[in-house]
């Protein structure tokens, strides 16, 4: 066969012809070597800007957290408190969500003290509302938030246990500070902490939330808490309160467990009794506790039912303080 | 349409056959009624039985366990810890695996000495094996294991509050004793507790095991346990220890995470210095802690790799004892 074809080039078409087959051969050859030789690198260049990705997402999503504080005028706490956090390991960056509309955010105030460790962003709002800090915040880019209240100073030792817990329950609320409802007889509830009535009959306490003051949680929850009810985010308007109670429903709601997990810290103090500015904190207000027990009625009405679940896991870190499983004698 | 049905009989039988149709038709109605009212309470029957067989099920898989304790002759020990236990809520029974070939097991005594609120079983061995309690024991129903050695003394608050988290965490040893790896540069492991090198750069401790002697774990892992290679059973038996060390690496590798959960004791002892038998634990022999750095060892060659894996997470039950969840100031 290939001889029948040889001869046919040569006995019909001519030596010119020839030629040009095999210069047009070489060619199509030669372009084909320099494809093949592009395509590779091309696919290299891909899989390096793929890796690159990868590595900033992964340091980026679960890795590290976003530090959400909002504030309204206690500026001497919250740059005491700033200073310290910003430099905490993980911290991907810090949103302060600044409530004070009449006056502006310390932005350049913050700027003129640079460099800083991470990047920090003054949220000037529009409205003073309590759930401006549940936003969708477009800066946020990690899996996980690390709320605190701006009065609320958390050692770095319990951050960085508190945030290894999260990763291995990033459904729930790991945090510092637990409460509980109380049911009565009568059906209502009532919202309390340690002094309250434990439930159940068997040893000990419960908490059936995690106030998200002081926490770790899932960002996507940010997404879920603007998707709830009008009535939840009135409720939340009215009172200026509860918007920690409402997160605690809705997470318990979704997953069908406990909302949270208790850390207990090892050093955690509130400074507010440290501030010049004059103001206290919300929750010396006198109708502030009998809010909670309100909002929670409330908040059984419009979903309801409770979703709440009773939890007495209490999670330290092992051999932090030094020795800390062995039992007192 | 009617008419005509009804005029045919009339016209073309006669009164005796329409008699007897009705007849017919009364019984046929008649046995239909009984039928009717059988039926329902065959379903109802089956009902009960399913809903009894769910409940006893039900207690017997997840929502009790079984205790088994290994003895060799410390029987003074035996028997007063066995007067505790035997009270434990959601205990279902207790088996004694009766290491004392020489011996017979005091079945006698114990039943001379009853009633008793659950069945305890002993079963006399063949031959004085550390990993005869880990045999896949026909008696054992539920999907619970409490393995307890016989010269501890475990509260039953420690106990109901540790099953609970078991039962939160059913894939992994929940326990009391928390052991862990150390790795040297040499690439050579060494086994111990508090006073080895925390392993990491982060504060604190680790542990990578937590012993089955004191500890709830999923009676699967009996069988898994059986599974192994011979190897696995051959080391055991020749250094009359590290079982618990195997079960730990078992359960690492098949889990893919730490295998097991440490949950701080908060009143357990060992009376072992109580007995008057005059025999001490196996720990108290001069090679045994050697041994089971040797174990680790042998066990990382036989699986070619070394699955225990670091976890610092401390578990307490919140508010017992009461307010430990204060800060000691």
């Amino acid at each position: 066969m290939c001889c029948h074809i040889c001869k046919l080039p040569g006995r019909v078409m001519g030596i010119r012809v020839l030629r040009f087959s095999l210069v047009v051969i070489l060619v199509l050859l030669l372009v084909a070597g320099a494809l093949t030789a592009l395509l590779p690198s091309v696919k290299e260049d891909k899989m390096l800007m793929l890796r690159r990705e990868i590595k900033s997402q992964g340091k980026s999503t679960m890795d590290s957290f976003t530090l959400i504080m909002q504030t309204y005028n206690r500026t001497d706490l919250l740059l005491k408190l700033l200073n310290h956090y910003q430099a905490v390991p993980n911290l991907h960056k810090v949103i302060v969500v600044w409530n004070n509309i009449g006056e502006k955010a310390p932005d350049e105030l913050w700027n003129s003290l640079g460099p800083h460790p991470i990047p920090v962003i003054f949220k000037q709002q529009t409205a003073n509302r309590m759930r401006n800090r549940l936003q969708v915040f477009p800066e946020l880019e990690t899996s996980a938030v690390l709320m605190v209240d701006d009065d609320t100073l958390i050692s770095t030792p319990d951050l960085a246990f508190a945030f290894s817990v999260w990763q291995q329950f990033p459904d729930q609320i790991v945090g510092f500070v637990p409460r509980k409802h109380v049911s009565t007889s009568s059906g209502i509830y009532s919202y309390g902490g340690f002094e309250m009535q434990a439930p159940g009959s068997g040893n000990g306490d419960q908490y059936s939330m995690v106030l998200i003051g002081a926490s770790f949680f899932n960002s996507k929850y940010l997404e879920f808490f603007q998707r709830q009810p009008a009535a939840v985010h009135a409720l939340i308007d009215d009172t200026q309160n509860c918007d920690d109670i409402a997160m605690n429903f809705i997470i318990a709601k979704h997953i069908g467990k406990t909302s949270g997990i208790f850390v207990k810290p090892v050093n955690m103090d509130n400074l507010e009794k440290e501030t010049n500015s004059g103001y206290s904190g919300m929750w010396h207000r006198a109708e502030h506790a009998l809010q909670r027990s309100y909002c929670i009625n409330k908040l059984v009405n419009i979903y309801g039912s409770m979703p709440l679940k009773y939890s007495n896991i209490m999670i330290s870190q092992f051999g932090f303080p030094y020795a800390n499983y062995k039992r007192k004698i």
